[in-house]
């Protein structure tokens, strides 16, 4: 229920089409909207231009279909993450336009038409092609904001010339989502080349002392070239989210 | 020695100011120049729009004094972080006009003008008194970028109403910096009200199992509220920088 | 066995409706039994006012029909938790009477009555909806101590307006739980808003770095709110445990 | 600035003693009063009925003076946490009546009646003669709330006799702080003996593996007797305020 | 091959029965001998009084067969520990007299004859009825080695008097090996009761922040009374190997 | 795509045997190949004297298929760790020559021919049985380098004679690889021993307190003998190809 | 207080050299003696065979000094640990026959005369210098229980001959300890070696990554040879405590 | 005392300069030297081509003297580590021509001539400015060895150009030593670059959540770059020591 929903009931209010009664109706939800297990923000798509995503793991099938539906119900864009195909299944029987990606394991509906490819885009590059999952989280998250995405991956510092080769990319862009597991470098020296922000995305790829992520964690932390910003490992939405916030005046 | 400088340094050969050998002097360390401990790298001003930043802590009084003179020598804004004054007091030797900003251990020189405040600024905010340090060394790297930032002070999540009666604050924002230690909660709330990016500065303020910041550090990266994104324990100086390149095109 | 049980024996001795041979039987258990593989303390229920809970995890379905059907020999009320539907089926087949409640994994057989509402009750509030279960458990041992409770959910603070809107609830209660994962964020701002204790319960929902609760487990226990308590992780238990010796006088 | 005090002015007002304009005056900082590195939160006292606690460890002797001698233009008790002498010398200037208790290492002011001792005490009980200082915050802390304080000191579990020697003290107690560090056996002792809760404070006594005192916050996280809530290491003003909190309606 | 079977190969070389030339086949492999995958420690018998004991985790179930037969060869007491049926089944068809306990998850052949009752057993005590399978793997191994045992299960320290009671088995005992998980804290009142070496084996048992015995573990080796001494987690066998060389000369 | 293809290639080129135009061809990937999910970074082999190495661990069984057949068309080595049978049974369609080793968890295809024997090997030495598949994965890399190899197989500390009587292969290896679970101690005894390097792997062998190889990864970077270099727990790949670059000139 | 001391008292009350009121006030603080700070355990040397040791970090040196004297003044043996000078020059003055052993930090009073030699002794072994003086607190304890000590330092496992051509020193033990810290590989490597039991005692020598002991701690409880048992890092005083109770009935 | 050394008294004996029981004199510590806190390994020049390195963090000055004194006396190169100034000046007394070494903190005696420069250098880069004294530590243990170095300082990857422009220097190396702290990506990247083996060296430099090295160590261990080896946090005397063993035969 964002500005643009409320801007519509109040003219079709003034042309007469709806009733004041059914104008409230429609606010009585504004807020928040309670279904017992779960206290819906609507609010939030007016507050921060995106409404309440749905993160699927530890939610039943049901739950996920039932909240997605009150979300679609005031034309909002659909976001549901680590969402399995169970929870797809049951979220389409009520959402009959409902879309699956498996690779990044996202539900969408709704979703906004992508602003025209002339911007500069948020690209998004991973180390490896384990890390690409993750990504893709990003990039549907992204796109669920009408951002225009590009994409540059395996280009791990192990082949840093596979990097250099491609770096028109990183220079064209007006953010930056590097996703990377094991030691976590590559942000670090993506930071080091460029003037915008680069939201580091530490993901769970590895084994030994990578801890599930958390060397990589450490590594961008501590990443020596300014500008790095982290995110919780494996948390391809939130790199997404925030770049679309940052992006949202350009 | 950004590309202002070098457009100077060719206007001046045109019109025969200086010589085809005098700018091939200047530019000779244009890429990096070497003091033997230190490798200084000249050419980042002109890639990242900053030049390199000193930071002092493991350095020697002589050694920042060194590389802050060659940093200087190019016109270059001077920025050296978790300076002492022993630090200070060697520099101002060779830079007369460096400052000393001793709450958040910052030497300056070659300040830059502030943008007009009309712009929206960006907000620093901090948990507690004890965090004000470090939302200092925030607040003086994104001076040194010549943005304009605004303040708000030990408004942590224990009295919420203290944040928000300041909410217009805000709202106000184009980006916002969180410090906060112990639990570090301040950034999700904040980062539920607002639809800019929070970034997100855990300090290392607490006793016990706060474990020096790692505590809040955690609570940042698990933030249930989207658009937050976090850097290191008490890096002050990464927050400014990168809400700096965040607001370069505001 | 309680002192209530005590007491009936003694009465019913006095009118001549036992012998002291049966009554010096029934005490030869008082202190604990044994059954091999455990020791059953029923001393505790006449010590600390609730006789002995059964944690399931770890036993076999047929250890924990055992210890329950010791336990209700003397009238006592039966809780069992992180219990699975075959610690149930072994149990019902021993105690009819008892029943399952499969969201909070909890077995139970002679359930109290209930305080009068009118009393201040236990009030239990989760973040998000993953936290429900652990909430369950924590409301249904309440229960059993005869505590009246009210339920608030999914009120995090990613929107904050959702919980100051139910303020009301938060004044009214006796006692606050609450029950989060991830950033573990919403006790702190609880703790600040009243002046009863809250026990925080830190949940193992979450990812990445939210290391299957210690996140939320560190968040709580550097509360910047005084008057917060933290129990061990998913310990629903334990929280509605301590709010009943804590609301025994009022 | 507590509800009594707002009485006393609407009764002065009404007899005529008082304008309404220094009515007004009064209430200007009613909710919080900024002091620019600090935001004091007056109104904490209306709502949690105990003013805001200064926390001075990070805090210099001036900063912790001005605030104090905000909290007590209110008539409010004083209590300031992590004091050191310097803290104290600093704050006696402005406010002569302040107290000192060094090996508590806090300040007061203010100091209220203690309840009548025929009511049943908060028990303070240590493991060890090093946790005594820890213990006595607590005390502190609680008296500062009125409340009637017992100790015992030193009855660790190497020697258990000494403590159910004194198991009466126990038994007396509406509320027990157990204060361990090393192995912090103790509060699961004690946990399994009453009926009322339990506060465990780990503190950082020990060497070794006990990792300045996460080994006893671990203990204690864990304890096998249920009712036994946990503040974090050497917190013990957070147990002294949550057991002045539950005993406010005895 | 110990130093009673080298003894009996003299023996009956002596008196004809065996040539030099079959003392010296048996003796090939006393050091050591290789199965490519194993390097078995026959000598390990002679040296410390017991053969190799087979740690079955990660082994297939041909190789501890194989290992297994070897060790029989020799007349030794076979010991494997963490063994599964499946190891068992195989073991079996090589061994016929071999033995599998389900509980404590060992596999014996060869068992000697148990030291009269008459000395002080080795005494086993668990916390709880979770702890039994690995006090039974205690249990077993100095079985193996010919000592008497005695057990006292499920008397954690919730319940402090049923351990009281039942302390004349405490002071009885030559060595006490004391299972827990979860505080563990019971070594360390039974280690302040007994003049005796305690030897206290975290487990597992648990949840939440005992991260699978940790907390336990550190429980234990900053144990308040002296004369504790710990294993690794879960490791009955090492608490059995070494209460048994501390009673040799007993 | 090494040296010595390039080499063939000019070879046939300037016999007339290919055109100039099919060398471009060959060349167009020299650098890097991308296949969308991975950039084959064919100049690997020309660089550092070995192709890409697949890591199957979190690629599909296609993904590691078309890389493997990439790499192989220019001829090079094909090495395939932690790959499953799944793995192979794809990449054997392609690859019909394509070899798996189940105890290495590896596919090759392209194998060298080994070096003379009579050149000093390396020598591969193993704790225990269970770490015989990591040993298995740092032989088959060092043989896919043409390096001749040497075993000693479960020789750990606590039968140190075992490794005493084969001291002798100690001496004769040019580079040691040592692989050890649990305490690792081995690194540091056969490290005191020589005068060549020893690579020191941590493997995952071991319960409770090993911390899935942490224990011995720590014990490895604390060896008191000089000379021990570490990699990440359980990669014999890393330990195999580093043996295979410091023996290259021998 | 032990039974000996108790003995003594009888025998002068029979001759009646004292009156059963001396007797009396002797034994009113058999049990326990209250300093207020501290209740002292004067039982345990009757229930352990070896009175309170006084453990001098944390606590003043009147403090120290108050609990020796009650100590000896029932004739008990005097040991305190990790003493200062200072703890020293305090309790020197109110007990004149003190003695400080720097070294070990140690402070003794009514040293015990030595068992024969000829007993095995308890062997104290120490991989490196720096453990020396975890190592003398070890033998001044065992010291203080009449036990007959010997020594062998600075054999680590980087020159494992040295421990090699001492051998015949460790066959003699009746029980070894072995103080060793960074890798922590000394006690498997003697573990395996002989037929006693083996403490280990890790120490905090070391940098970086030996986490000031926990590196050598984790190695001793993974200790692949059997009959290895842990204490805390640097617990000298407890690998000498748990010694002594193994061998008083040899 | 090394092959050499032998060789000249045997020469000297055979040509009649000295007695066979000169000789025998001279070898009587040839395996091992007690000096009570310290037994001198004089064998492991013999075995290891290096004779004992003291490593002088928690030795005295006294005891750091006479081990020196010890190993020189056998004509051995004396190399002591981690020496203060204290330790040189008591060192010196008994050694008048040691050296000391600032920077790197290493004091030096009998330094052997370096090898001719026309052979490959061992290469030692720094990532920055505070990790030079860990990286003049490597210098010098291999200059001991008579290696030669070559240095390259500062170049980390946040200017990844700077590293770029001198890859000849890479090229051109034996072996290369690389020290990071913070983030430690340099090692990664450089890795992929050559054919040489790599030593990671991580620094405790950086701050927060580097924890003192333990994030630059983790992110070297899990370099997605084959051939990179890892020692311990500054062990810069490791890696030197590493890198002279690998080109002893080049």
């Amino acid at each position: 229920m964002d500005s643009q929903y409320i801007q519509s009931l109040l003219t079709r209010y003034k042309s007469g089409k709806i009733t004041s009664a059914e104008i409230l109706r429609s606010l009585k939800n504004f807020s928040s909207e309670s279904l017992g297990f779960a206290t819906i923000d609507h609010h939030r798509h007016f507050r921060q231009g995106f409404p309440e995503v749905i993160f699927c793991q530890g939610k039943t099938a049901s739950q996920v279909a039932q909240i997605a539906k009150k979300i679609v119900t005031y034309k909002s864009p659909l976001l549901a993450t680590r969402a399995t195909r169970q929870h797809f299944t049951r979220t389409k029987k009520v959402i009959p336009t409902a879309k699956y990606y498996p690779d990044a394991r996202v539900i969408t509906a709704n979703e906004p038409r992508i602003q025209k490819v002339s911007k500069r885009p948020i690209l998004i590059v991973t180390a490896g092609t384990s890390d690409i999952a993750v990504a893709e989280e990003a990039a549907l998250t992204a796109r669920m904001f009408g951002r225009s995405t590009d994409r540059l991956y395996d280009v791990g510092v192990a082949g840093i010339h596979r990097l250099l080769q491609r770096s028109h990319q990183l220079y064209e862009a007006s953010v930056i989502i590097v996703v990377a597991g094991m030691d976590g470098a590559l942000p670090s020296v993506i930071g080091g080349m460029v003037n915008v922000p680069v939201i580091a995305v530490p993901t769970s790829t590895g084994y030994g002392a990578s801890f599930n992520g958390v060397a990589a964690l450490l590594t961008m932390l501590n990443s020596c070239a300014a500008g790095v910003l982290v995110v919780n490992i494996d948390n391809g939405f939130g790199a997404g989210f925030a770049a679309s916030l940052m992006t949202q005046h350009l």
